[in-house]
This record gives structure tokens, sequence and C-alpha cells, in this order.
């Protein structure tokens, strides 16, 4: 019934990604082409008859890889830098073989029960406490939508959501989606939230940061806490990349207070080896959560008594995203998480002791985590023309943030292929790029 | 670097799938274990050391596999029955080995293009405009949020969302989220929206169906059409089933007004050989949808003058979700696509035939497209009876709904696989379970 020869065209597409992922290195990290050049090199109009997969296959190399920036690559320093691992996508070919689709428990209780249970052996492994309701949301953004619509429904006429001045974009856009309105707290010397600043008048919720997107700064969670129990105020802490970090117990102090939020977030997408999209989410108030989204048509009322994950999140229908997490917890272990964590932020202190020692070069902001923020000592414009020639190298692809007003060249460290080689050669191009741009 | 070999258990799990997708018929549709079975079954704590990955595969096998309920099996009728292809289980495979994150254009030009390109593809094959914007959601209900915060943004002060009674219980879900009032309005005798009970005072949005999940029932889109367009409300026209079969072009006078809405969905996820998630959004208002969502922050503000496709919906991160329907459009053709389609039809009109010619049995709506309403002349607790004893058996699966206060059951036909023999199957066990339902 299938076009294609699953035998075959699975053996190929597997060889492909085999290529693909031993020939890193070789290829320009950030795509170098411009806006509409992929478009253009497609046709008008799908076809009229169907073709093999060995054309998708053939196109994917000729067309659309000059279009694709290497996530995957060793040499991908920007944002956060994370990792497809390979157990992780296998199981993304098997989630796609079952197709399953959550839309209530009998739909595919394997779905529902793997994915509350591999959410308490993450909540384990990050020493979150027991008991808690978890599930998979797609993103961060999705994940603070869902608990800022908890926290609405939780305290009715608080229409305000605290966050730092550095929280990320995914609370304004989540505020604005929920018509609430973002106040911004004044932040410390380190890009914290200052929580003596903090005003929770009329607040339904505080958003807080273990590790903010700019510069991996870590709000104050306790003295935050404090406050929020204090005024019934949701807490939600935002630890969607440092989040992961929390496997190592040596780093758990970084963490301090988080056990107090009312729901947390962390993205296994990001430093834990799975590929998008898992945003893992948990809350110590699940019927909050439910009487925010709670909602079972008559065409999915069943005889069983369970409470379906569709109750707790926007989507009816989920995909079977727990498998790449159970094989990337299995296929791992704790011993292998932590191993990459601490190899990351090994490489992250070895570049920050690099640009300490150079001079010309400036930090620009303390380093809890895998990400070091540095700059060039000269003008905004100089850092930006700088990143821009670095980028458009092709040899290692990083990005930027604002601090202080100031435009800041961001490091992150995140790939597990990434090797103190592919550090040492974005500190190359970073210094031969300043150097041609200088002139010294 | 990776616990696993890619290429030998990449291979193993290849011939899982190959033998799961061979071995469908011989296993029950609907998973046949009790709440909390699959979870005491699975460690109550991750391994602290790596496992093989062959551990995970034997897993699936032994521990999860009692816990899925087969979506992929021909004999599989319940909600909307769908297909996982081929093409798409392998574009998966692909995509989870690229795990592209498009967060902006330059995070991954191929994502965002092949994206806005597969959705024009779809768009000319179901005879929809040219040149409107289009996206990809993981579901309706998402795309039904994302439609109606436009709305409300389009028309401040507007706070009312009118539907069916019929519509599905998304609407109402996002009317919760983003506190609009829903409204709805009654239905004829084929359960379709009765277009001169439409009340459109203080209405921001139109949430009209075609093919309504209850029953497939066509909203009278030219109709409301007007009433929307002399009022200055959005239309939202959700196809998300029976919208893959606008590619026939007989089919066609089922969408007619369609091409007037504000926004379309349409999941090929549903009937369209993608496996979840796969939600196309269509809108003529794209800078409404910007209003409603787009904020870039400083660290994704870049050089190039491109609108990233996250300014147009709530998730910052989005997976390459293009590849999979680039393959379908591709692996099928449209000549492809219009055979399953047809086929599917084909096969429905039969079973509507058999019980029309049925005594004891009885229709319960019109079947434009697939599904079929239809329940024994009896009471509603024998139907519902009924309806867990062919489930219970394991040979098919089936739902249910509820039509003018009756308990009506459903046979969807979409899976590619299902053939006249299945369909006849499914006859026969409903027809040996009421017997001895009701000792005859």
């Amino acid at each position: 019934m299938s076009p294609v020869s699953f035998r075959d065209d699975g053996a190929a597409a597997l060889a492909w990604i085999e290529r693909y992922l031993e020939t890193l290195r070789e290829r320009p990290v950030m795509a170098q082409v411009e806006p509409g050049e992929i478009r253009s090199r497609l046709p008008a109009s799908a076809p009229e008859e169907p073709e093999p997969f060995a054309a998708v296959l053939r196109d994917l190399d000729e067309v659309l890889m000059p279009g694709i920036t290497h996530w995957q690559s060793p040499r991908f320093f920007a944002y956060f830098a994370t990792t497809g691992s390979e157990p992780a996508i296998l199981a993304e070919l098997l989630a796609g073989g079952l197709n399953q689709i959550g839309i209530l428990w009998r739909a595919s209780p394997a779905l529902q029960e793997l994915e509350e249970v591999t959410l308490a052996w993450l909540a384990e492994l990050l020493g979150l406490p027991a008991g808690w309701h978890g599930h998979i949301e797609d993103t961060a953004s999705t994940s603070t939508v869902t608990a800022l619509a908890a926290a609405r429904a939780a305290k009715p006429g608080s229409r305000v959501v605290v966050c730092s001045e550095h929280a990320h974009s995914a609370a304004a856009k989540a505020a604005r989606l929920l018509e609430l309105d973002l106040r911004t707290v004044a932040s410390d010397e380190n890009y914290a939230m200052r929580a003596d600043a903090l005003d929770l008048d009329g607040a339904c919720a505080v958003f807080a940061t273990i590790g903010t997107t700019s510069s991996t700064a870590i709000d104050p969670i306790p003295a935050i806490a404090d406050r929020c129990e204090a005024e019934g105020v949701w807490l939600h802490v935002d630890a969607a990349y440092a989040g992961s970090a929390a496997v190592c117990p040596e780093l758990r102090p970084l963490f301090a207070g988080w056990e107090r939020a009312d729901s947390i977030v962390v993205n296994p997408h990001k430093w834990l080896l799975t590929p998008l999209d898992c945003s893992t989410f948990w809350t110590r108030r699940p019927e909050d959560l439910r009487r925010a989204f709670s909602l079972v048509p008559e065409f999915l009322r069943v005889q069983e008594d369970v409470v379906s994950l569709s109750e707790y999140a926007i989507p009816l229908g989920r995909r079977f995203r727990a498998l790449k997490l159970w094989a990337v917890l299995r296929c791992y272990g704790r011993s292998g998480l932590q191993e990459r964590i601490r190899e990351a932020i090994r490489l992250a202190a070895l570049f920050e002791g690099w640009v300490r020692d150079e001079p010309g070069w400036e930090l620009c902001a303390p380093r809890p985590f895998s990400l070091v923020c540095f700059r060039l000592a000269a003008s905004d414009e100089t850092n930006e023309a700088l990143l821009e020639r670095v980028n458009a190298s092709g040899e290692v692809f990083l990005s930027h943030t604002r601090l202080d007003g100031r435009y800041v060249l961001r490091l992150a460290v995140g790939n597990a292929r990434t090797t103190e080689d592919d550090v040492r050669l974005a500190w190359d191009v970073l210094r031969r790029e300043a150097g041609q741009l200088t002139g010294t």
C-alpha cells in the first residue's frame, strides 16, 4: 500500500543520518544562504504522481542542506547548544512508526503512563520532590502559558505577572495571550532579580528563572518563594536550560529553593540529549491546571476513571514524546548524564579562562553553567560586526545578547559531541576575525 | 560519544517497525490493560548506569506493547482513523537526526522555507486561495487558540466566540484560555449550524466546522461568511478532519465558501498520511497573528529582514515538521492522495449500506465523508454495552458520540491499510456482539 519500500528506503535514511552525524565538522555551522534562496530552489507545486523516497533524500542533500543550520554540530555554540542523541533519534523513528495519539488514556495507556513514569524518574534525578504531577509540553513557551493560565485561574482578579527584566520573552508572550500585565523587576549586578525590589501587589504569579537565556543568571529563589508563600502568589520556576544540570549533586546548591515552586519547567531538548520537542513540566498543584484546561467532550467520555494528560494542557492530542526521554534516561543512565553536564561546564570554564587571560577581551557576566558571556573591548558595532564575520565563516556559530545596554557575545557549550579542540577553534576564529576587523 | 551503535541499533529499530507494521492485524486494537498496569511494570527510578538500546526495544515489546492502542491498525475505526505512512515515518527519523530548532529564520532557513513551500503546495492541492500565510501547529486545539487570539486582537472589546453546539471542544477550551464567552448556535436536523440562528452581537469570531468530530456535519459556510463579512467578524473554519478530502475535485462542493474564511485549519495527521503532529493553518490576515504573537527579544535580533514563523504562534521553537509533510506530498503525489481519500469514502459508504439494509440497526446522521454514525435499534445502555464488548474483543476499535441526546456509534475509515475485509470484520463483530448481548 505504500509507495516506499520501508526496508530499502529505511536503510537509506538510516545511512543518511549516520553519514550526516559523522561529517558534521565539514559543514558550515550557520546556513550560508540568503532569505528566499531555499524557497526559490523548490518547485512551485506538489507532484501529480508519486516520487520515490530516494528523490526526497537526494533533495535533502542537494536542495535543503545549504539552508540547514547545524544544531547537531559540535561547533554550534549559539543560543543554547543542544544534542539530538542517537538513542533519542531512534526513539523518534519508533514514535513515528507507532503513531500514538494520546487524546485520552485508552487511546494509548502506554503513552500516558510512560510519560508519567519518565517524568517521575527525571524529577528524582534532578532532586525534585516526589509526587508532583508531571507531563511533557512542546516548548518552554507553551509550558509558560500552561503555568500562568493555572495561576490566573487560581487567583481570580489578580492580573499581574512579575518577572525579572532578564526573563525570557516567553513570559511577555504568555502574559499577552492571557491578558495579564507584566511587571518587570530590576536586576542586580549579576543580572538576577532583586528580591528586595519585588512588588507583588495584584500579582497572581512570579516567573522566576534559574539560568536566564541572556546570561544564565539565577534569580534568588528562596527569597522569592518566601514572598510568594506569604502572599499566595504562584511561583513558576523556568529552568528550561539550566535545570538539566541538577542531575549533578555538586550543582544542586544553584537550584536552592526550586522545590518550593508551584511549577517548574526543564527542557531536556536543551541540555539533556533529547531532540526538540521535550519540555518537561511539573506542578504541585495539578488541580489548578485542570481547572484551567480540563474539558472532556462526549466523544471522549468512557468508563474508566482516569484523568487524561490532555486535561492539564492546551493540546488534546499528544505525541509519544516520552519514548525519546525514556531512551535517553536508560541509554545514558544517571552517570552518563552527569558526565556530559560536567564536560560541558569544564569546556565553558576553559573558554572563560582564555578570555579572562587575553588582553583586549572581557567577560561580561558570571558563568554558573556552560554559557560564557564576553566581548571584545570595543564598541557595540565592532562586536556585532565581529559576530557576523565569525558566523559567516561557517567554522563556528555563536549568538549574542545585550547586558547593561551593551552588545555581548555568547558562547554556549551544550552539544555532546563538542571537544576541547572545537572550543579552541571557536577561540581561534574569534581572535582571528577580531584581528582582521580591528587591523591588529 | 554515544552509548548506542547507530548502525546496529538503527537497523534493529527499523526492523522492529517493519515487523510491527506487518503484524498489525495480529494485535488487539484497543489496549487491553487496566489503568496503572503499565506503570506498575516499569522501574521506579532511572538506571544509574547506561543500558543498551536493545533493552529499550525489548521493553517496548515486553512492557509497553500491551498498553499500546494500535492507531496504525487497519482495524482502528475510532475517533478519526489515521495513518502514519512509511515516507512520513522515515522523515521523522531524518527530522530527529537533523534536530533543527526553528526559533528564527537563521536558525534553520530550510525549516522555515520548506514549511512555507509545503503549506503553499497543500493549499493548492486543496483548492485554497494562493498567497495566504501558512504554518504548521501541533494540533487543531493549538491552531484554534492561535486563530481566536488573532481574532480577539483584531476586534478589541468584542469578547464572544460563536460556534455550533456540535463544534469541537477545542473551541470551548480556547475560549476559556482567552477569556472569551462562547455562544453556541442551534443546529439543524443534519447537525449543522443553523445560519438563521446566528447571533453575532459582540462577537469577534465564528468558529465554523466542515466535518464535525461528532458526525462530520458541515456548517453552512457561505451563509456564515456573508454574515461575518457584513459584521467584521473573524471566520475560522475548522476542517481538521475533512479538509484533506478537498484534494479530490469532486468533493470540493462540500467545501464551498471556505476560501472566504479568515483562517482555516486542516490536520494532515488525521487523513493525509502524516503522523502526529501536523496541523496546517492558513490565514489571509497574517498581520493580525503577528499583532497577537510577535515579540522578538534581543537575543534573536539579527540583521536579515525576515519574519520568523515563531512570530505567528505560541511556541518559540519549532520542530522540522515540514519534512514529513514534504515526504508525504512527494511520495504519494496528488493522484496517490486522491486515491486514498476515495477508497476510505468508498469503504465507509459500503458499511453505511450494510447498516441501512440490516433490520434492527439504524443510521443516525448523513455521511458526507468517511465516518458512519449508527446504532443498534435499542437503548443507550445497550449501545454503550455493545461498544464496550466490541472494543474488549480487541478485533476492532470504534468510538461513540451523542446525537439528539442519543448514544451513537461511530465507525471512521481513515487508515490507509484498511481493506474491505477489515470493514467487513467490523460489521461481523458488531452483529455477533449485538446478538450475544440481546440474546438474538
